[in-house]
Order: structure tokens, then sequence, then C-alpha cells
């Protein structure tokens, strides 16, 4: 079995033993998604976004997950307490710059959110990372309009910028820290027909990284676990509606064996 | 072929290769429904709220649906800024009243978001329909007291009234436009037993109105696609809970085939 | 037939009968499933948070469920004006302090709620009920950390302090009122598995006390629905994304004879 595949089942096993507490401050449509994928995996959800609580809740869990799909002001107080606390306390902190680019609200946002706390790992489409990094992308609303491929550079910029890990997800999800490159070929192009896909990824890599300090390698095998699952989903029945339970079935079924076979991880 | 499968199937196949941006301010319950709808369709949905972003969203989108299930300051205040932009810039606007009859603060909002700006189309259910037009029909909560027919003349009163098309969902479908009027016979009544069905039928209408610009076809068109992806996926199971994924499953591989074989549409 | 499933069975043919208009304010992750158990078992749902509306709406629903998963300022304005409209009424108020303990805001706004207005039935796992009664028990997110065996006493307290039913859900579930007590053995650990199966335990228990003015019975028939519907879907699929829409087929394809080959109730 290659090295990476251990790693992996390992980090899964320390999950499902663990059940590490996941803080998210996410967008109403993925809450529900996101949280049962973080059981199916084993961990700990928990959505808490009011000002009044989120430091507090912060310093009891074992990772921050936040997420600015469907922003607002509530909601953003929120992520500025969070953010700042999870980071002097040494929680990995993880960021999902949903639909970035779109609007200046969300460049806004997101900009304060990098400046008051940078996150170590970031993770979004190739319009997120592109608009993210400052090449003045255009986002149209939260689907991509460029390959990952073509977001490797901007990736690297950011990874530089803010000394974190980016991720780049899409057909390839490329995952990026300084000069350090992996490339996950996992997955299904169906995935992008069940909407929060992506958000799911960005929670798995908060479970990943509350077990396994070296965020790149989080991240990276979170990567690889949500392309298998959903490999294993689709082949099930490749329609979308089926495709959102057989993933969480797949999730919580999977074994050492599933990732031993289908792995497709390469490092640059 | 009748010909107006021939023209559903038009604008499913324009929506699949278009994918156009579907800007929805809509409630808790169903955003992740919704979402999951108009990716199955081959639309792309984004749910964005907030009033500093809704304008400038608005602008990118090819249609605004706008649902006040779960409504409350923060969001009224974003369907007040995004509905006249949508509507200066010639986008469709798509209004679902949620429980319309129910309250108070329901009938105030929904008065003051149609003089602010009409919306091209109104889907509501009978009670709904007959409350919006001034009828006193008592709403309780957000299922309809009355059967869909009782509310064609209401309908009738509030197309002409707001200048729009109007649409009664209920075990037939009534699409009202002045003096024109459809009727769908698709669907199952075990529709009536998932959530949001009704609010989904709102943003696929909004999908074919932004490739369609006539608004009493595009209204049309998706009901009657709305009930055969339902009667499909009833009958895989006539079961809630399987119902759901099923319906997804449907739409997503709706063909032609389906839509002329079962289409029951006709124009009073 | 024992008694009790003759019982529970009346009380699930009055629910589909009378279809009680059950009004929640709840979190965000469960809105979805709630809205869509309510309407498997029977009810009719109704998701209203707005300050502005909810005593209005208070007032033509049967029940009112109240929730805490992810409280912000607009919703505990929400529920200090739903809960004493509905006490105020008549109508059972059921409460659930998802994740109470967790935090001070949680402990706080806990204790205005039970001051302002007490609930009928208070569900929660063991660690909320604990911390509920008073006895500092650190709840880790929202899952428990204690058996329900252990907060018996904990929740015999909190009935006699606030003259209230409180069931503590978890491999055992516990229905306590005063001296009174009951134990429902039904369900299956992988219901942990899937978010929001207590939340949705507790909507149920509002659709039970809509038609069953003796709490303390609502709430151990509602229970025992719960776990029989669950074992149901776990034999049809032992994963949790079936789970999911299996448990809502259940819910809806319930029959006398499941209640009466599965019910596994005693009293103390």
């Amino acid at each position: 079995m290659p090295q990476s595949a251990e790693s992996i089942w390992a980090n899964v096993t320390q999950i499902r033993n663990q059940a590490p507490l996941i803080h998210n401050i996410t967008n109403f449509v993925v809450m529900n998604n996101t949280a049962n994928a973080l059981l199916a995996l084993g961990a700990s959800p928990a959505m808490v976004h009011a000002p009044e609580e989120v430091e507090e809740f912060a310093s009891i869990s074992s990772a921050l997950v936040v997420n600015i799909g469907t922003l607002d002001a509530t909601f953003v107080s929120g992520m500025k307490l969070a953010m700042p606390q999870a980071k002097a306390l040494g929680k990995p902190v993880i960021f999902d710059p949903v639909g970035v680019g779109a609007t200046t609200y969300r460049n806004q946002i997101s900009e304060e959110l990098l400046t008051l706390a940078t996150p170590d790992i970031i993770r979004g489409n190739a319009s997120e990372i592109m608009a993210l990094a400052g090449l003045n992308s255009q986002t149209k609303g939260v689907d991509s309009q460029h390959s990952s491929y073509a977001a490797i550079a901007a990736a690297r910029r950011l990874s530089l910028m803010w000394n974190c890990t980016v991720v780049i997800s899409g057909a390839s999800d490329y995952i990026v820290r300084g000069n350090q490159q992996a490339t996950v070929k996992n997955g299904h192009p169906l995935m992008t027909k069940v909407t929060g896909m992506g958000c799911t990824a960005t929670a798995l890599i908060g479970a990943f990284a509350a077990v396994n300090s070296d965020y790149f390698q989080a991240a990276t095998y979170a990567m690889a676990v949500m392309g298998i699952a959903g490999e294993l989903a689709v082949q099930k029945k490749p329609a979308p509606g089926s495709l959102q339970l057989n993933f969480l079935d797949a999730l919580y079924q999977l074994t050492e064996t599933d990732i031993d076979a289908r792995l497709n991880l390469t490092y640059a």
C-alpha cells in the first residue's frame, strides 16, 4: 500500500476515535449537509454563529471552519470574534470564501477576515482563489469559470502572501503551500450537481486538521477522502439526489481498502 | 408531439446549456432543496440576502426569486433592495408569498414589496393567492385551506391589479395572465408531504423565466416540469423521504420523451 | 395488544386526521428535517421566528416548539415573545435546550426563557438536562458526555423545579414528571450519526402534545414513535445518509402493527 493511503487511513481512524468537535460558522444552504458529513466521517459538528458565544465556543472546539456563503452582518460579527480567538488558542482555522469576486461586499469581508486572523487553510474553486489572490477574476455566483489548473499560480501567491495552505478544488484538486504542491484526481463531475459539496470539503478539512497538525497534509487527505467517497456514491447511482445520501453512506462506511484502491494523489 | 411539449423541452435544453444564474432570497427551510432542484434542472443557484450585496448580485444574475417563508427584518431589507434593482435591469422577478394571510406582518411586507417592485410572476397556493388578492382568506400556516380552482378569480384579479402572471399551485395548477389561462394537471398528492415543494416550483419558474421572456409560458412550463418530475419520483417509491431524492434524480434525468408522455396541459 | 400501543396509535391517527399546526422557532441545521418529519407524521409544520409576527402566529398554532440550536439575538427576541403568548393561550410549549452547558450565552438564554414562560415539556440529552438542572455538567458541543440514565435525578429535579415534563433522550429515553417515570428502549445507535434527530424528537413531541393534553403521555408516545421509526429505517439500510430518508418513509408508513410489534415502553 502506498504510504499516503496508510497515513490517510490513520487520520480517518483518529477522527473516528476522537470525534473532534468542529466549530462551523457557515451558510444556511449547507448547514445540514456539512453537519451530516462531519458525523458520517466520525467528527462532532456544531454550528454556532452568535457574537455572544463564538469566542467561548471556539475555546472548546478542535477546529474552526468559516464559510461566507450566505454571509450577513450578524454572521460576519461572529466570524470576526471567532477567528482571532481560535488562532490565539492555536486551533486550526479553515476559510471558505464562497462567491468571493462576485460582489464588493464579499471581497471586503474576505480581506478583513484574512487581515484580522489569517486562516491556516483556504479552500475555494478556481475563480474564488483567483479573486482572493487579487487577480480580479470575475466570479459568476458560486460556480467556477476557470479550471482548477489555471489557478495554481494564484494559489501559490495566496499561500505565500498569507503563509497558509491553499486548496483549489475542481476536476483535479490542487493543494499548495509555498513550493509544495499535491494533486488529487479523485471525485466525479456529478458532484458539482449537488449544492454544497465544496463547503462539505472545507468542513472535512477541518476534521482532518483537528487530528493532523501538518495542515498541508490534512487538507490533502481531506480532499482525497472527499473525492473517494464521491466516486463510491456515484458508482451506486449516477444521479444528484441519490448522490447526496450515498455520499454520506460512503463516508460512514469508508474502509482502508477503498482508499488504497482508489487514491489518486501525486506530489509535484 | 404536441407543440407545448416541444417548447418545454426547448426551454429545458436552454437551461442546461446556459446554466442561468438564479438569485434567490428565500427561506431557511428550503434553501438546500431549491438549490439542488435548480442544479438538477441545469441552472446555477445562488442564495444571497445581505442588504450590502443584493443589488450588485441582482445585476449579475439572470432572474430573482423572492420567497417570504421565514422572513425577518434582515431578509426584508435585502428583498427591498434587490427587487427594484432586478426590475430596473429588466431581469424577471418571481415572488412567492409563503403564508401570506396568516399574519399581519406577512400581509404588510407582501403589500410593500408588490408596491415597490411588481413581480413578473407570483406563485402561491390557493389560500395565499386569495389572501394576496385581498379576499381576506385565512391562511392556516403554509398549507392551503382551499382548492386551487377556487382561487382562479382571485388570481385573475391579482394579475390585472399588478399586470403580472399568477400561478396557483395545487392538485391542478392554474396559470393566469389577464384573460389567458393554462391548466397543468401533472404532479401527485404525495408532493404535499415534502416541505418546500411549492418553493421549489417558484425557483424553477425563475430558471424558465431566465430563458423564456414570455413569463406566462415560462411559469406554465416550469409547473409542468415540476409536476412531471414529481410523478416520476412517486412512481419510483410512494413515500416522502424517498420522493425528495427521486425528485432531484428525475429532474436531472428528464427527457423529451418523459415530457411528451406525461404532459397534461390545457389552455382555457 | 398492550394498552400503550393502542393509545399511541390513537394519537398518531388523531395527528393524521387533524394535521395540527406546529409552530417551530428552531435552528438552521434542522429546519428542513423537522418540517419533513412533522409532515411525514401527519402534522402541519411552520417555521416562524420574526418578533413582528410570532405572537400572532402562536395564536393560530396548536403547539409551540422552541429550539436554541443556532440561537442569536433575532431568534431569541422571537422566542421571548412567542413563549409567553403560547402559554397564555394554553398552547403546549416544548423546549429543546441544544448545547446548554457549552456556553454562558446558552445558559443565560435558557434561564431567561424558562423564567419568562415555563415550557410544558423539555427534551435534551443527558448533558443538557444536567446542565439545565444546574448540575454544572460540561456540555461538549451538542453531543452528550453522559448516559441518559445518569441524568434521571437531574430530570426529576428539573421537573419539580419548573413543574413540567422532562425527557432525557439517549440509548434509553427517560420521561419524567414529578415521581412519574417512563422508559422507552426503542431506537438505534446509528440515529446519533444523523444531525438533528434529537431536534426532530422534540418537534414530534409538539405534534403529540397538540392532540394529547397529558403532556407526560404525549412526550412518551412521541419518543416511542421516534424510536420505532428509527429502527424500521435502520433495518432498511444501516447507513446514515439512507437513514435520513428511510426514517421519513417509516414515519409516513407507520402502522399500528409496527408499534405493537416493537414498542419497548415501561413505567417505573
